[in-house]
């Protein structure tokens, strides 16, 4: 059921960031959606309102025991310029699924479509229109039960606000380099890697940074029990192209099921290739990278689309991956899916949802 | 360094809570601490101010990323009328653990117990003085950086807020009902199970909330790789008797390290008793309750201190240990720790700390 969506416009517009120069996730738009949550009442009042703080008591289970879930998505400024949302129902139900693992409450599909629609007419002129830019588009819900005993929350408050973004590696589409890492732990099948929830986050902080002193993009995770099997990046799933064949590491229960990574996997197949899902170890990813049949690595995800891997590091032992240069497929998937998120090439998938104004 | 503590008293003093009635973590204390972090600067503006809400961007990371900590301890009133704590210092180390794998930055030891120690003198009449009530004491951190890129953030805020409670569990020191989790996992070695994060909490929600329909007052957490081994329950470590010898799991790196376990330990071994921390298997507790050999089994946690199990549930089958009735080495701890705690008997350990008022 959609519920009337209250909006309450800003009375000061806030200044737009210089989309050259912008950093991913700091600029927010005017305004933010909110709705609240209690057991027995269900969800209300649903409302935009100026981007701005919310009071919070100290005491809210968010702050203490992590009950938070969340997405995101991004609003594309089409050549014509029509702002258009991609497979936002997909979002929609990934987040139902992080909320039964973290027993939160689903927020209706139309309600949470209508919220996204309203949201972005009202702050359409958020959405930039230069060159490889969106709007990015954050949905959360948070526990706000005030006290302290370990129980789910019985009420909630869902937001959405969004910020508009360049590409979210400042080098542009080139090559990262990824570390594998073998002694954090990120998530591990029984508990919380299915879901878009803090903890995981929080989880993968450390190593990340670690990574990142070292000059490492990203850390590639390997599975919590036998810490043999590859899993995700931080925030994308991947892909190897070896000896021909495309590979992806199948949902086990610990990955989480990337939009990017179902797509790419329905696009190839609409150009013919198959990808195997399956469990792939390190171990012969290491063997292809000295044997020389690896012949790519890319990431999926909302925030970086497609995002070549140029370099792998396994236990100091650093491989580059096809002389260091995106691949031809990687190459032609950023490009089949950007084209269809900036209404550049036919969306023949059914994949893109417009938003009116 | 011990900063000067800025002390605003509150003007509207909040009604107290009825001892015999009042819930766990529901009613809070007049005031609450605050203080600032940020990189380059460290802690900034220790404060002591009425409690209520704080501004929060809703970009906070603190709730996306799940970068948060606390801490769980208490203030007791002794039969004459002082209010001492207990271990505090136990609790402050581990908080910087915590903060190490969350990548959080440590507060000072002597400014964390000045902090503590002022907080209980200017809200002194809020630790209760009925039989077994304290003053619960939750110390947190929260991510404070404003943006969604996923990345450690460089400002914090560390808080203090204080509830006067009674006993944990509502029945008073009844032997609980356990059910041993088979489906979800807390944590994995390599995770954050040996920090105090909200992501662990979270990740534990679903299972103590089917475990709770079911009748059961928590869930007993298996090792996450072999699914095996018994690690903790919700809120406490776990210990049993096995044909006279006391047993409770090691410290393998995904179990919490208890300050209660801890000090059961350090007591037991002043009355002679060695206690073997060690792996121990779901099956051979199984086996011990069958044979009829399991003589005791109680969790420890500083909100129910010692707390006797008398049913334990594994797979549907149900074992009732010590006819369901408190065992006496489990009574003596409970006597011991109280006793020590309430300033009944004499602290031959040097575990106290008084606050001064
Ligand atoms: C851990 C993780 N894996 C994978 C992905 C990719 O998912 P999607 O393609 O839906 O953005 C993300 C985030 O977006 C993520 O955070
Ligand atoms: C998961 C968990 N294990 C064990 C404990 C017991 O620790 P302590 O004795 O320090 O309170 C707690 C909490 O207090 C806990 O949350």
């Amino acid at each position: 059921m959609v519920q009337d969506i209250r909006v309450e416009l800003t009375k000061n517009k806030r200044v737009k960031p210089d989309m050259k120069t912008v950093k991913f996730g700091k600029s927010f738009s005017d305004h933010m959606f909110l709705m609240n949550y209690e057991e027995g009442k269900g969800w209300f009042d649903p409302r935009i309102v100026p981007y701005g703080p919310v009071e919070m008591d100290m005491a809210c289970m968010v702050f203490h025991y992590g009950q938070e879930i969340f997405e995101g998505m991004k609003a594309y400024r089409t050549s014509e310029g029509k702002v258009q949302l991609f497979r936002p129902t997909e979002n929609i139900r990934r987040m139902a699924i992080s909320g039964e693992r973290l027993v939160m409450p689903a927020v209706d599909e139309d309600m949470f479509l209508a919220a996204l629609k309203k949201l972005l007419e009202v702050d359409a002129e958020w959405v930039p229109s230069e060159e490889a830019t969106s709007l990015y588009i954050r949905p959360f819900m948070i526990a706000t039960d005030v006290g302290l005993g370990v129980h789910a929350s019985k009420s909630y408050l869902f937001s959405i606000i969004t910020c508009p973004v360049g590409s979210y590696y400042p080098e542009g589409l080139n090559p990262i380099k990824i570390m594998i890492e073998s002694q954090d732990v990120r998530a591990v099948r029984g508990g919380t890697g299915i879901a878009k929830c803090g903890g995981n986050y929080a989880a993968s902080l450390r190593a990340s940074l670690l990574a990142e002193y070292k000059g490492y993009s990203q850390v590639l995770w390997l599975d919590g029990v036998e810490r043999k099997y590859i899993e995700e990046v931080g925030s994308m799933n991947i892909m190897f192209k070896v000896n021909g064949e495309v590979l992806t590491p199948s949902l086990t229960g610990s990955v989480l099921a990337g939009i990017t990574r179902k797509s790419c996997i329905e696009l190839m197949k609409t150009w013919g290739i198959d990808v195997t899902e399956r469990l792939i170890t390190v171990d012969e990813i290491v063997e292809a990278a000295e044997n020389g049949t690896l012949e790519e690595v890319w990431g999926t995800g909302t925030a970086a689309v497609v995002s070549p891997v140029g370099w792998l590091t396994y236990k100091d032992k650093t491989f580059e991956i096809g002389g260091g240069k995106i691949g031809t497929l990687t190459q032609k998937l950023y490009d089949g899916l950007t084209g269809i998120q900036w209404g550049k090439v036919p969306d023949t998938l059914g994949w893109t949802v417009p938003v009116e104004k």
